[in-house]
């Protein structure tokens, strides 16, 4: 029998890591490491910092696992994901078969938590669920990027008794959900945000968030559109990448 | 100078901690304590073991900080929280103001994560806001019931692509939201989910998740209804209370 852990490490911040993520990272033999882009450098640097400050002795072993890049701006967004998760599958099978022995821990070490927007969940489900190797796995929570950011502009994600809706860029495109009141939004590889400058809208946008880099902007969507613009694209030219989400809302109604 | 901290403090399993809930159990010099109701014993219990496991040294004190019960039955909705609320505002000054000295830190301990579904930041917001005392707060989020619910079910919360809607058993009661694919259900005191047993629905259900006690319930929605509601109605009646929620999710469609 071979144990997979899916391991969510939080957003940024080694301090968001859970005891139980400690106790996770402890029991691993083998991580498998997925960064890859231009983002790369830095993520993996925060990683080992992670593996640094949590494991004790030095029974663990880091394995290269990149695939293929997201290719987020693709003209078929589900088949392009399909096809990408297929050949990540792939890869999952062939450093599971081959990069662990028998008895083994391997895991997999998510930004934020693997339960919001992450496919290793659903790939090692596919690989244990097809019956041919003796796999085991357990997921681990997170703090996501979402409540992060929320803790940070140190609001809360809903209003009283109402909804919340965690979305895309890609979906919010479409326009401001039928009925919603808080929308977060991840993903967003474009300024979706600006549609919405004409409404009465909050926003609380937030960049980076957990690391030394990250910036935060709130108010009247109308009043710091333009400077959110400018500061993610100087970001994003700085850094060569960005990792940024936001939460709108719709301004009025009861504020307690 | 007094300062609030509002801590996360995860669903249930001390493991759930989060590194810098620690670091800032270990900042604190007072101890709100909110909890209340037939759960009471049982949340209270939770907490000390949360305070003797993470709290180096004795340098703190606990004081009681329980306010009305929260009518959740109530006719108008709304208006009733929002008189909690406004009792809950003039405990939480009467405690700041009488049980904390200059340069103290006080802590309110709130389960899951204070983004989601919980008066404390708004409040906390609120007195800082009057400018009546010098007054700053932090927020550290914890892992909410939501993603404990998804990771122990060892499934996402969203499918590919798709949104997430989070929302309470009253908001739900009005019927699946529209456009919405995969839903979460807190705070639901009735068997809202009843109502969409004829429909092709996949739950993935849970109560007192990450407690001794879990019990985890999943399934094609019609298959596994009646079993959910005669175990919670045995659960809420042996325990005295029930704390669950669940991920409701069109059937079909895109597994991977």
């Amino acid at each position: 029998m071979k144990k997979i852990l899916i391991i969510g490490i939080g957003a940024g911040d080694p301090d968001y890591v859970t005891m139980q993520a400690v106790d996770a990272l402890n029991r691993t033999d083998v991580f498998f490491i997925m960064d890859k882009g231009p983002s790369k450098t830095k993520l993996i640097e925060l990683r080992k910092e992670i593996c640094r400050r949590y494991i004790k002795g030095n029974n663990h072993r880091f394995v290269d696992a990149t695939s293929p890049e997201w290719a987020r701006d693709a003209e078929d967004y589900l088949s392009t994901v399909d096809g990408l998760n297929r050949d990540k599958q792939a890869l999952f099978e062939r450093l599971i078969s081959q990069e662990m022995s028998d008895g083994e821990c391997g895991a997999f070490l998510v930004w934020g938590d693997p339960t919001l927007y992450d496919s290793t969940i659903r790939i090692v489900e596919m690989i244990a669920g097809s019956g041919r190797y003796e796999l085991e796995y357990e997921v681990i929570p997170g703090i996501s990027s979402v409540q992060a950011l929320a803790a940070k502009h140190k609001t809360t994600l809903n209003r009283i008794g109402q909804s919340i809706e965690i979305t895309t860029g890609r979906k919010m495109a479409e326009g401001f959900p039928e009925g919603a009141d808080s929308v977060v939004v991840m993903l967003d590889g474009g300024d979706t945000y600006k549609q919405f400058a004409d409404q009465n809208v909050d926003i609380y946008w937030g960049a980076y968030i957990g690391m030394p880099d990250e910036i935060l902007i709130s108010g009247k969507l109308k009043d710091v559109v333009d400077d959110i613009e400018r500061i993610r694209t100087e970001a994003r030219r700085a850094n060569g990448w960005i990792m940024d989400s936001y939460l709108m809302r719709r301004g009025g109604g009861a504020k307690i």
